[in-house]
């Protein structure tokens, strides 16, 4: 017999228990919000009687408790495994619930706590997530769009002036380290998950859209109290992170797949970039592996689309406006530092891109024209891309914009009386740390470029121009540079320098397969170093780091943000502010 | 004219403002509590006429505003500059105080803000110090000492777990980078320092021990509320953040002068090593530069002396010790990995150390005998020591003690109707992340070792044993264990493996003067790489990073404790609990 396990002996120890054991999802220790719709599943070591088979819930048959019987398979995908699966069920009643599964032979137990909401306290709940945001870069965000004087900044962030913040634990169900699908899923579902996964558990037959769901918070919002949706990021919309909000896949990379989801969860706003998921095959720079137009198929459905800024604010100002969608590049959109001053990456493509901010007010001024309220996501996305690539102004530039687009928000929530809750959390860190600056001027050209990396007092302080009026100071190619490095390294040539044309691309493909090598590109840079990495030869790029995210909160339910939380109880958060719960 | 600097733009340049503006002393933007005393010093950019000097506060005469006339010094330490000094001064009226100084051709004004505290609310103030403990030290902290499963968490750290929670700005009036000295300062005076200043504004003189002093906490809550005082350190009672409760003085490295100061001070509990800069110069293991033995002055004004744990506890369970001084180790002490596992480091010297737990439990007896109340700074020192060093596991099990020690204290003050304010902060970050994993069975033992860093979903969870019950695992040399790595390296042998002798040391003193480079001691572990570092050769060791710090709080006067603050608001936060302003 294997019993639950129990204790922290054993859990440190859970990545080498016994092959055999029973799995049940949802998994041991999940919290379930009452009324909220998940996929049931058991998956038995072996080949089991299903006469045999005793499932139960707090000692009660589970076709009871559920209302439904589940499909059994004697030999799952046809292997030599049996598997019990039942689609869309629910509890309702709070309370502690013990799922006890046996075949006759072995038994595993697991414990879910069933929880409901009070009633509703916010019209409209506003999710802000910087995507890889780590105290590095809020701290120098804040140099550069603040200012700071013998070491007092001269501002505070908007991120940070919140009444309420809290630590969030970001580990996933497979591993202490997170991507952006398991991560935001486990916002957008209040369930932790695999990495790669979004709104489910990662069984283990290999389809990658068949694995147990979880029900997210937009199709609660929209199903329990007909709220309108909008999901903005300015990533891809098939990204990890818009995607979780709405998509049932183990596999992140399943663009075509998540097209279609976001095609049947119709939310009311949807942008970023990613057209190419969108148009058919057939059409000169899709992705799609079939001829369906989906451009078109939101367009009959009643969706005005944006693909430039001014199509944007226009299509938001006209007042029949109560859907939208924008498209604004074919992958990931340009960040700050490119569309503003620098004009490399994709905007010499795509050069009327929207703002975060544009695109956060244009989704206010849509989707406060819905009566019942909404539940907004914007995700500032390109912090973490460019923090892989070892892009560290670029990083701190999104980071920035967040922080305009969350001011933004904030002032619109005050002038409305304060309905809304707003949240403002990253989704894992990164590895990077600021820790002085690069001085052009503390030593003579001839030394290596590392003894200009000033620490401690010899650090100082940067010699940024003053920022514009969005925070933004015009050039960051300055002889007295923020030094913001990372812990996590691939093979690559260190600069010590900003990358003024295009942003970093730091590796290249490798000579062996799945390897990635330093990119030629840097090494006829002055004084460049090629500095060899910490990781994998197959990993190509600084990886995601484990430590707490910080979320900062403000409005009705932002009293639940305080010490530490686990990322699962974001969603938490969310749907009691919005009193999603089963008494609705 | 050169006029009050103001506005962002001229901030972001202040390094490069004109050396020959008068510098005033506070700084400004200093807030400064009422009734609290202060050094007001002039520095005037050449040698002026002293008729023609004119220094206002508000627009009145300054001697008339502090009751007294300055020294004016025509050129100080010999040169062309003149200097106005009033020491001790204070100010009792709430406001702003625009000073301005004119010498006839040039003038500056900076501005104060003077602020009063309402009544006391707090009967005693526990300030933990976990120096340099950063983000990963606090999740591996988790990980380790309370087990995770399937990514939750199986409990909260104590100084986690905290009604109110703030990240603390922590840079210096020099440098976006702070030390030990400057960020604990801030902390003890609510004043910015520089880089290795204690209790000072670090003026332009040579002598370390004439800088403009601000008062600290502890002589506050002396000589205001009459309050017991105690200072508690596993590191040397003189390094910087102990001895910035109580020391004036430029620079931290002046041992000999911080012995003196503590003596003058008299906390009525000192804890620590250090002593070997109590014991005279003659004394084998003395590092004093004259004859003085503090150890016997302590001695001869009542102070009994505890050397080992045990000496300790008894001490503290007599019921007429109302003073202790504790020194346990001539240097540092040693940290908990070394203490209760590895026996190395100092152990073998020092094998009757306490631990921090036994420490705090002593002072909280000795001081609580104190009806007046009491202010209490603990420090876990070595998180900071280890970190530099590369010792991450070292690291981590400090701070495991430092919750121990906080979850102790927490327990004392709920068992006296929650009248006691307890904060925990780091003083500064370090640029360490936790990546992953490291697991040996990962790959054949002929490829890199780096090919053995788990990243993502194969960094899964490690494979420590079960905490015991003071939540430490009895071993780190595991086959999975947590990845931490730096930011900021030197050139270094990484192995890749805990170090079960003695605390990792990567550097030794390099060929040239002032220079480090990779100890070789390291140089035959089977798979070690040399890793090249990113900072200047002078430097031996990882080094801080600039990153906001975590504050968490729980007790009366807590609830000022939110969003963003300045290290110097943490002073503030805890002269307002006990009352210690003007009106007193």
């Amino acid at each position: 017999m294997i019993k639950q396990v129990a204790g922290v002996a054993v859990a440190l120890l859970l990545s080498a228990a016994p092959a055999f054991a029973q799995t049940i999802y949802p998994i041991d220790r999940a919290d379930i919000l009452a009324g909220a719709k998940f996929d049931f599943k058991v998956e038995l070591p072996g080949v089991v009687d299903q006469a045999k088979l005793k499932v139960t819930l707090n000692g009660a048959d589970y076709a009871a408790v559920f209302g439904q019987g589940g499909t059994f398979t004697a030999r799952e995908v046809g292997r030599e495994q049996s598997a019990l699966l039942l689609r869309d069920v629910s509890l309702a009643k709070p309370g502690q619930v013990a799922v006890e599964v046996s075949d006759g032979t072995q038994s595993r137990t697991v414990t879910w706590t069933v929880y409901d909401t009070g009633a509703r306290k916010a019209r409209n709940v506003i999710l802000f997530i910087g995507d890889g945001m780590s105290p590095s870069h809020r701290v120098a965000a804040r140099i550069l769009s603040k200012g700071i004087a013998e070491g007092k900044s001269r501002g505070k962030l908007a991120i940070d002036d919140m009444p309420h913040m809290a630590l969030v634990a970001t580990a996933g169900s497979d591993s202490i380290i997170t991507d952006s699908a398991n991560a935001a899923s486990a916002y957008a579902t209040g369930h932790k998950a695999a990495v790669n996964a979004l709104g489910v558990y990662a069984d283990r037959t290999p389809d990658p859209l068949d694995d147990p769901r979880v029900e997210t918070i937009v199709s609660l919002a929209k199903r329990r109290a007909g709220l309108a949706v909008g999901i903005v990021t300015n990533a891809e919309v098939e990204d990890a992170t818009p995607a979780a909000m709405v998509a049932h896949t183990r596999r992140r990379a399943a663009y075509d797949a998540i097209v279609a989801q976001y095609f049947d969860a119709k939310p009311d706003v949807l942008m970023g970039g990613g057209s190419a998921n969108f148009l058919p095959q057939s059409t000169s720079g899709s992705k799609r592996k079939d001829d369906i137009d989906y451009l078109a198929r939101f367009r009959d459905a009643g969706y005005p689309v944006a693909t430039t800024a001014s199509e944007l604010a226009t299509l938001a100002a006209k007042a029949d406006t109560r859907q939208l969608l924008g498209l604004f590049a074919a992958g990931n959109m340009d960040g700050a530092l490119d569309r503003k001053f620098l004009r490399g990456g994709g905007v010499r493509k795509f050069p009327e891109q929207p703002d975060l901010t544009e695109q956060v007010q244009a989704a206010l001024t849509v989707l406060s024209k819905h009566e019942a309220g909404f539940f907004l996501m914007v995700e500032s996305g390109l912090i973490d891309k460019y923090a892989h690539l070892l892009d560290m102004e670029r990083a701190v530039y999104d980071t920035i914009m967040l922080d305009n687009a969350v001011r933004l928000a904030k002032d619109w929530a005050k002038a409305r009386s304060d309905d809304t809750l707003i949240l403002v959390v990253a989704d894992h860190n990164h590895p990077n740390s600021l820790v002085g600056t690069i001085n052009d001027d503390m030593t003579t050209p001839n030394v290596p470029l590392r003894e200009r990396v000033g620490v401690y007092e010899k650090a100082g302080f940067p010699n940024y121009p003053a920022p514009n009026a969005e925070g933004y100071p015009s050039r960051v190619d300055v002889s007295r540079r923020l030094a913001i490095f990372s812990a996590s390294l691939p093979d690559h040539y260190e600069t010590f320098r900003p990358k003024l044309d295009d942003p970093n691309e730091p590796t290249v493909k490798g000579d062996q397969p799945d390897s990635f090598k330093a990119n030629d590109k840097y090494k006829d840079v002055p004084g460049v170093v090629l500095r060899f990495g910490n990781l994998p030869a197959m990993i190509g790029a600084s990886v995601h780091s484990g430590e707490d995210v910080i979320l900062t909160a403000t409005g009705p339910g932002s009293e639940r943000v305080h010490g530490s939380m686990d990322n699962t109880e974001v969603f938490r958060v969310m749907v009691e502010a919005l009193g999603l719960g089963a008494e609705k």
